[in-house]
């Protein structure tokens, strides 16, 4: 079959991310388990005899994560930060990582000595191992994506699906502009603060934010609730608007549910003494759909990053 | 960095894909551990307290490994069976796995689909279970990378460096047509049979043929050695050259040495009743470099399918 369609009606583009990862997963049928062991959070859980381990892999494409202006050594940590980004959102460790490179020929020796150097330096910096992984040719194009395995610390993981009704939500850092200010290369994957966040009972539910709040919150949202957000407690970065802090994606920061029965004060003061430097700021709480206050954010107004649309 | 070259001399190409696994290697430096833990196996070995695991990813490439004639439910399929060929060829058994699909907004849902239930189809054939992935928009592409889990299986992992001179050299199946006769997407993993064979501490080292013989045995042979390949003894596919079973590429069958002090005989009676119906050619042996027979293949005159050049 010619894999590319001449009515957009045919085409991918027509689910847009969110209903092709649906149908994907309707596809799979039982090939794949139910989440959290299969697809639908930010790492797999893996059983084994010696505990789970988590297993997430993300890639970065030319023209769409990074371009002509990205320094190759930051295309490779970027990639390699994004995963461990997904690692620190389930409040894992990171282990090993595979890497497929898929390239046209006509790639510059130079890129692709930067792009490796970068990794490995990022690599020796979170203790990555790089125990393998392929290089394929693909015309035109060029394509890097990095698997990523890695262990539970405290031996918990912490789902996306947790959180419920009266529950505060947490978010870490600031949010917005990331492409602008050079975020998207420059982020640290929060590993320690998921980690520290894992240990936490309290935390009911976690994810990292990638395509931005307004559509990453969804994921973290018990069924039947919303998310009542105070605009003015959401983080902004410098010279961005409420919307690009909501929109913008890649932010790589955690948001996360702390169970309604925390005191929030007391978390708060444990949180300033971990980590005096990473900004936590409690941006709402779950409530009922039909509870929405009037001065909440109406997160259909706006939407987050959206791929293949 | 704008990635692509303007010359070739400053190109990937002009490196070709072994000359550039060799400087990844270099440029990855200890980020790196050395083989069977790091580059250069089929599979990477994970340790861990529970013993090893296997780690291994492969990509299928459009206009590479599939074109518009490969219906898209057999490039799910080989997709999967490339990584289980890998995990065969160290003796482990498949566990679980993850997919990253780049591809172009404009590729048909329909292709998605099939692509998704060829998949799904050969996961449950195989009891592979796939508990992730990743779609990622790519202009103008369409790749998929696969990343599969395994464990031991016997606890022993073949390496592709174990060979010593005077071993007898092994080769499972028939040669060369891949692509004409359809074997490249039909083929079957040996994973019942590279279980087999780890378990018998005689052979000694063991990988999978994807290139053709005539590049990758340069893997199985040790330093100083050459192969003493008897072109009467290579199991040509029907309608096949000795030069197409060398060098077409695709076979995915396991090439492996039988330690010189084992009886082939009483080995290869074995073989036969535990796989009556597969082929097992003993096609040489290695020697001395300098004591190669003057009926022996010269390798250099044939080349195995070379990516990136």
């Amino acid at each position: 079959m010619n894999p590319f369609a001449k009515r957009r009606s045919e085409s991918v583009a027509s689910l847009g991310e969110e209903g092709l990862i649906a149908a994907i997963r309707g596809w799979l049928g039982n090939a794949t388990p139910p989440a959290p062991r299969g697809i639908g959070d930010d790492c797999a859980l893996v059983g084994g005899p010696a505990g789970p381990r988590l297993l997430t892999v993300d890639p970065v494409v030319y023209a769409r994560h990074f371009d002509d202006s990205t320094p190759a050594a930051a295309v490779g940590a970027k990639l390699l930060k994004r995963n461990l980004s997904d690692i620190a959102a389930m409040g894992g460790r990171p282990g090993v990582a595979v890497v497929a490179l898929a390239l046209d020929p006509r790639v510059k020796r130079a890129w692709v000595e930067g792009f490796y150097r970068g990794l490995a330096a990022c690599a020796r910096r979170y203790r990555v191992r790089i125990v393998g992984g392929d290089v394929a040719e693909a015309p035109g194009t060029l394509v890097a994506s990095l698997t990523l395995l890695g262990t539970l610390g405290s031996g918990r993981a912490v789902p996306r699906r947790g959180a419920r009704l009266g529950d505060r939500i947490y978010v870490t850092g600031r949010l917005g502009g990331s492409l602008r200010s050079g975020h998207h290369l420059s982020f640290e994957p929060r590993l320690r603060e998921g980690a520290w966040l894992a240990r936490h009972r309290a935390v009911r539910a976690m994810m990292d934010v990638s395509d931005g709040i307004a559509k990453d919150i969804a994921a973290l949202t018990p069924r039947g609730a919303a998310a009542d957000l105070d605009p003015s407690a959401l983080p902004l970065r410098k010279g961005c608007s409420l919307r690009e802090a909501l929109c913008d994606g890649e932010d790589y920061e955690l948001l996360f549910a702390l169970d309604r029965r925390t005191a929030p004060g007391t978390f708060e003061q444990k949180w300033r003494r971990a980590f005096p430097r990473v900004p936590l700021s409690r941006i709402g709480r779950f409530v009922r759909a039909a509870a929405l206050p009037s001065g909440a954010i109406r997160l259909s107004d706006y939407r987050g990053f959206e791929h293949l649309r």
